[in-house]
């Protein structure tokens, strides 16, 4: 086992002590299992909660901040969150203008964030839901009835954090969490599998030499198993896997995200591939991100997600951030 | 080979390709292999240039930009970049300020560098030099003759580049960034060896279930090797490794950073055990930065970065900086 970690049942607990003390502009309730943005509730200001699984970071903790989430609730690796931790985060973000509440597609979160709805209202918070269902490589996959959520749950919570800092009300900020979601589409490729904690060894078995197109960010499957390709050839494969179920007419904000192993200099060679082919399909770029956001533990692969946008999403998305994973304009 | 490449040879190439799209703020010479900052030279600026051998991003190249780098070279993975990138980057920044070569001490490196400044100077430029020597780990290393640079070369760029940015003199903006090298110390750790793309596998053996203690940031070997260890102990040795070196009596700056293929949330538990040694050492922590910074490929591992800091070296820290690898205030 190659992890930098004490026990496996501490893995979680140990990282958000560790936020805590790198980030103090972050309120972590370590025992509760809740990141908030210290200055939360804002006055006026719609609250966005999102959560999920840990070992998918910076997602979603480390976009917690002003421009992005209000707080985050993070559950054990690879696991949902539990309702109580998405009352207590929306208690502690409700200023009295509603709460969004931003789900991934797995069968797990949105069966927690479903009842922790329905325990808010009875508490008199209003509550909004977005599902995230971006992932076209598959649908009803492992954990997941319909698309997964991936990569573009970074565009809805940008873009909708932009809107609820301007001080839009809840269900303006709804609407364009739903129209970012619509607008995008994700195509993920693995050369490795993941190690989670608990089992110590990769989740699936994934041979040298092979890789799994159409990956999920738990090492789900995907479409199929190839011998090796080039960077080249994994790009045209996943951006016309994306083109097949989407037609953009507009420019697109582009992530270029690592699952966690791959190195930046593979990422960037990947963006060049991925760029080419987008290009060559009459694809304008608006803005490129290229990075490891959305992340699967240590898992060597890299996924890419395109969101088409006006110029209005496109304002929201440049507009000022200050997460620890996510930050310009402040 | 789990790369997400074409081929070995291309891979910086491809690399600086996909910067270039990504970044339109940045003057990516691909050809000639040197990364500028688009608004390069300013007036009556010191110019900022750094380089080393690709596979460490986002250093140096991530760090071109407003408040760090005025330009980098990148050599091939693991290679020193050659004099006459150096001797381009130079001319391109420098507005008769003059220019500082920020060099990691490593045999390759500082001979091209000492080269370049020859060459540079028969142009006319003037130039200072600044050597990065951190690594208190080992001395005369694989590569080096002395100690190592490694994590601290963030905090000499990011502190020289704001001094830089206030239009301070090559004179100053020397002697900073020489302050914050003498200042600074650090302490790597390996759990797993790291891959180039020449090689195609482990450029050392490091079996399951041990770890190189001091390792260096191209897979040089450190001081020891173990049984694997808890995070709790590896901070314990790191820090006091650290510690048993300099005595700080200010804060510190803290660089928790991933070598590349250890997950963020690894890495956030192990700031928590990191800074309860230094608090138990009595050391205060002004600033914490958590992630990849200074990486070696496909390394899982971490390395402690501690940087004392006296109000003058903080407001220059805190400076605006605005790079596609660090960024605030702007």
């Amino acid at each position: 086992m190659r992890m930098l970690i004490n026990v496996a049942e501490s893995v979680v607990a140990d990282a958000l002590r560790g936020m805590a003390v790198a980030h103090p502009e972050l309120t972590v309730d370590v025992e509760n299992r809740v990141v908030v943005r210290r200055d939360a509730p804002v006055d006026g200001k719609v609250g966005l909660v999102s959560g999920g699984g840990s070992g998918h970071e910076p997602l979603h903790g480390g976009f917690v901040g002003p421009g992005m989430l209000s707080a985050a609730c993070p559950g054990e690796v690879f696991t949902s969150p539990v309702p109580d931790q998405m009352v207590r985060a929306a208690a502690a973000v409700d200023s009295g203008a509603g709460v969004l509440f931003i789900v991934k597609n797995y069968t797990g979160d949105v069966l927690n964030f479903d009842m922790a709805a329905e325990l808010a209202e009875d508490e008199g918070i209003r509550i909004a839901k977005v599902l995230v269902n971006d992932d076209v490589a598959v649908t009803d996959s492992l954990y997941t009835a319909g698309r997964r959520g991936t990569g573009a749950t970074l565009f809805v919570e940008k873009i909708a954090g932009a809107a609820a800092e301007e001080g839009q009300p809840l269900e303006r900020v709804e609407a364009l969490a739903r129209q970012v979601n619509e607008n995008s589409r994700s195509f993920g490729v693995a050369l490795s599998a993941c190690s989670t904690p608990a089992k110590g060894s990769p989740t699936f078995d994934l041979p040298a030499g092979e890789l799994e197109l159409g990956v999920g960010i738990h090492g789900e499957p995907g479409r199929e198993r190839r011998a090796m390709m080039t960077s080249r050839e994994i790009a045209d494969f996943s951006v016309n896997a994306i083109l097949d179920d989407m037609n953009p007419r507009n420019p697109v904000l582009l992530l270029v995200n690592g699952m966690g192993a791959t190195p930046l200099l593979e990422l960037y060679g990947f963006n060049a591939e991925v760029q080419r082919v987008l290009t060559e399909r009459g694809v304008a770029v608006a803005r490129t991100l290229v990075g490891n956001y959305v992340t699967s533990l240590d898992m060597a692969g890299a996924s890419v997600t395109l969101c088409q946008v006006d110029e209005e999403l496109l304002r929201l998305y440049d507009a000022p951030v200050r997460t620890p994973g996510l930050r310009w304009g402040v």
